[in-house]
């Protein structure tokens, strides 16, 4: 009965937008498996979530809520560039992608990247870039991208 | 006599931030050596330059005139993307550096690169990245970047 496993995958993994809510639903937890995150207290989550969303839909974040734990086991970002360059042309920036390490292998990365495309898609940008280790380039082929350039980086502390 | 000739470029290239008039010195001119650019209607570019005129020190394009020429020699931008990560942290996002070909060897990349992550370091960022061709790279570790990771990209149009 596989149509019903994915149903009850489709009900149990929720995609949708960041809600203030989400940091009680383990959301700083989940970015602290993708690089250093210090816990932040709630005013300091709140006035960054709220700065965000004041972008509207030049800046998202998407999640995955497994709604049996009330948990957000996936989430990415993107924001949208504005440039002069192709007809006053916009970009959309793919940022922190990542999956709980103990929801992996259900596709809900696939997920989360088509979800942000498909916005960058929708408010009219020409392409979506983002950067990841060798190790993730399989992965994004998966999802569509291909391999373009290299990251270069330039730390401050 | 170097050092009047280093004091006599200095006064001959002036590094600023783009201003309106800038459309009128050659600046779409000088993005289409960088990529596909078609001209823009005053009106566009006079939208697009107060729509990212709106955002402040989140987003800045950075100029070279060539004061006797009176011409755009080099520009490159940054912007300022806010997350949660690294305690509600922020990056720099450089883009769209390019300099005009007769006036190339005059380290004008270099200051432009420097500008801008200039301005990511005194804006809070705790990094600035860039994606480049493998070609630019020596130029890039010039400036006092090093490579990490790889970018991808999926196109819309």
């Amino acid at each position: 009965m596989e149509s019903n496993t994915a149903s009850s995958d489709e009900q149990r993994y929720q995609v949708r937008k960041l809600e203030i809510t989400d940091k009680n639903k383990g959301f700083m937890e989940l970015l602290q498996q993708l690089t250093v995150c210090d816990p932040v207290t709630d005013e300091e989550f709140q006035e960054r979530f709220e700065e965000l969303k004041s972008y509207g839909d030049d800046h998202v974040i998407c999640v995955i809520e497994d709604m049996n734990l009330s948990k957000i086991v996936a989430t990415g970002s993107v924001f949208v560039e504005k440039k002069f360059i192709r007809n006053c042309g916009k970009v959309g920036h793919i940022e922190d992608v990542v999956v709980d390490s103990s929801a992996r292998g259900m596709q809900l990365g696939k997920k989360v990247a088509g979800f942000l495309a498909d916005h960058a898609r929708l408010t009219g940008c020409y392409k979506v870039i983002l950067d990841c280790s060798d190790d993730n380039k399989a992965f994004y082929e998966k999802c569509g991208f291909k391999q373009k350039e290299i990251q270069m980086v330039k730390y401050f502390i």
